[in-house]
């Protein structure tokens, strides 16, 4: 790894911007210290510097249908009608179009200013359903897309066994998605002796109807549970709501955590639909709550209750998931924004002692996004990668620190993400990606080879 | 004017889109048909060609302060809070600032896709309140900046008479605002004799609260406002309308409906907090509603009811107003997506003739907001200017004409309006504005300017 001796104007840190300072690699991730003067032999980032962010949640093959289900399926369109959308176009999907797919949506994620991504992994089998000649090559294919953008990745391999609450077989169409758990664990066992600064490996729950109770408890009582993040679809959906409290006697958020020692390995995902009670719960579990604004919003899931969980102290961090959208500015500026809609109140997401909106969200999506990629423990406080913003755009023009956030975060459509640094390289350089051009290429003639079929 | 002769694979026109499109400007604006191959001489445009869209409500002023309010001001932060900063802000901002921050503002506004904006332009005065030497100097910077930016420009005066329903006289940080009667139809005679194609000349009331009944009567009686748009802001904030129906008896679209012949030359703006009874009449009228999604949403204003007003008929357009955002794509995103956001469904502006999101709300958007800055009359159908987008993009990779709006609106986060040709001639080309360099570096130093007073 090239050891990155840099110097720049401002740098983000949790504990506030450091100006004049110093950034360099060391044993906990990049270390930022105020040095006054360039010292000798330090490249200059620029500006503004920020760690870079964890996008939490990702399914990458949906990348490629986005735009293709805005449009009316039929007169009550909903979710369940999106998903029939997906499910069609996910059945034409094998490992070299995932990899092309995944690769140019993870040079997207890096420009956008992701430097890590959690995969959300339930396409494993062939369409009807048998594994491939290696059961892990849809694994591998996501591996590969990472390693050849540079994005770092948390790969979580899905359990997804039946197809509802009352404990259905999988559908047609599902059953490129399902395992035994036995299957499942061989998968996340084989995966992990791949593990590398760059990867690790941790468990996704596809939702708690999709796992019945004794698969949920026979998972998490195995050995591959016992480390690395556990990423689970919860509360989503009015109806899944409905159907979990007629037929396991409580709603998911409840059920979950009286069935399960959850804590700060956990991410719950969407947790959309909540109870005061379960707001305040999943708070003090330590857990993240993964929140994908963009695509609950693209899906009509509904709002989190943002202002209730971050009083009790909760922790999140935001995801792009469907990919309908890719972009930390959109997800975090539509999280405060579908809060302040419906309490007709300005700057939801502030403290007393933290009163820039942007500084606020932006801290809670970055600790909560390392937390979720099993990245923050250890003394690892502030993670490996960085981004550097252009300084030259006009938005920018007479920006403090005080207000660079809330700026970033709000104000203006054109991206500011000018340079990525991570994996001990520069990734992004003025804008562009150091293999964009030949990932589109392999990524249009897979998209031509899917709409062909 | 130079005379486009232009080719394209599709031009999105009202009708549909036209496959292997000639693109010539006539008498009624862009005119476009079949052509089969490309006529000789013939300049080829690109692939996907669509007309320009008009802004219909900006206050250029305001650009400039994007980023700056997004902190807490108080424990019950609001819009009014907001209007605090943004008084504090406008009262140091001169002719020649204004025509600095608004030549940045559409330098933004072309690249983005607007062609056209409505100037809802009230900073009339010095701050002490007294006339400039030419009393029209401020609304002459936004004319010069739209003249060296090449966008076409409605301009609106706007009469601003009094600080609430109460006939309250305006407070020291509002004098800058107001006019006589008299003066303000004045300044719109002396104003219309520069119309150009370029640049028409309409009439705003600011508000309610701002302008009284008899002055309301008085303007809309005058020779002035017998032609050209008439616009005003309503029913933005439920205090408005609390006030409204204390002191006048109604709530404010009621009131206007009542006590104004609205038609289709009126753009209410906002329009956020309506009754059923009130949607419907409002699309009945025949005006246009001034929707400003981006603004809206920061302000924490609320949801307009659109499902319900477009089932009536009713007719919009789209307005970046603050310029927090400057984005067609982010306005009716999200102008969808807080209604999916609340309906818990999908897909809400939609039509059984017109299954297409992206489709129904690109082309609303676009005649709304021709017809808000005046434009829709005398069979011009099509406006002057278009848009070429981007064909290399990977985000448009293996769309088809059904799936491009949808596409470009609901999908990604890359600007993708390449080329810009409006009033006769390209503004933009491959994403740049032909003179946006020196007008940044003027933005700047205005910037600059402002801050350290």
């Amino acid at each position: 790894m090239h050891a990155l001796n840099g110097f720049a104007d401002r740098v983000w840190t949790p504990q506030g911007w450091i100006a004049d300072a110093q950034v360099r690699h060391g044993a906990d991730g990049l270390e930022v210290a105020a040095a006054g003067a360039p010292p000798a032999g330090a490249e200059r980032l620029g500006r503004w510097v920020l760690p870079g962010l964890a996008n939490l949640h990702s399914h990458a093959f949906q990348r490629a249908m986005a735009g293709l289900a805005e449009r009316q399926g039929n007169a009550e369109d909903s979710f369940w009608t999106w998903r029939e959308v997906m499910y069609a176009f996910a059945g034409r999907i094998g490992p070299e179009a995932l990899r092309a797919i995944a690769a140019q949506l993870y040079v997207e994620m890096l420009k956008a200013g992701y430097t890590r991504v959690c995969e959300f992994h339930y396409l494993h089998h062939r369409p009807d359903g048998t594994p491939y000649a290696d059961p892990a090559d849809m694994a591998l294919a996501l591996i590969e897309a990472a390693r050849e953008t540079g994005i770092g990745l948390t790969l979580l391999p899905t359990l997804y066994l039946t197809g509802g609450f009352d404990g259905r077989a999988l559908g047609p169409r599902q059953v490129r998605f399902g395992h035994t758990v036995d299957a499942f664990l061989r998968l996340v066992e084989r995966l992990r002796a791949l593990e590398s600064d760059r990867l690790n490996i941790g468990i996704a729950l596809h939702s708690l109807r999709a796992v019945p109770a004794d698969a949920l408890a026979a998972v998490l009582a195995s050995e591959p549970a016992r480390q690395g993040p556990i990423h689970i679809h919860i509360a989503e959906q009015i109806g899944e709501v409905q159907d979990c409290l007629s037929l396991r006697g409580a709603r998911p958020v409840d059920w979950l955590l009286d069935h399960a020692a959850v804590d700060a390995r956990w991410c719950l995902v969407h947790a959309t639909h909540l109870t005061d009670r379960e707001t305040d719960r999943l708070a003090a579990s330590g857990a993240v709550a993964g929140l994908c604004p963009t695509t609950e919003a693209n899906l009509g899931d509904g709002l989190f209750p943002l202002k209730r969980y971050l009083a009790g102290g909760g922790a999140f961090g935001i995801g792009s998931d469907s990919h309908i959208s890719v972009s930390p500015v959109e997800e975090l500026r539509w999280l405060e924004y579908g809060q302040r809609l419906t309490a007709h109140r300005r700057n939801i997401a502030v403290a007393p002692e933290q009163p820039s909106t942007g500084e606020r969200l932006f801290g809670r999506a970055w600790a909560g996004g390392l937390q979720a990629a099993g990245l923050s423990g250890a003394g690892r406080t502030h993670g490996d990668d960085l981004l550097v913003l252009d300084e030259d755009a006009p938005l920018l023009a007479g920006r403090d620190a005080d207000h660079l956030l809330d700026t970033w975060l709000f104000a203006g459509n054109v991206p500011l993400v000018r340079h990525v640094h991570g994996g001990g390289r520069w990734l992004v350089r003025d804008f562009h990606h150091h293999d964009e051009d030949r990932i589109a290429a392999a990524y249009r003639s897979a998209v031509a080879a899917l709409r062909a079929d």
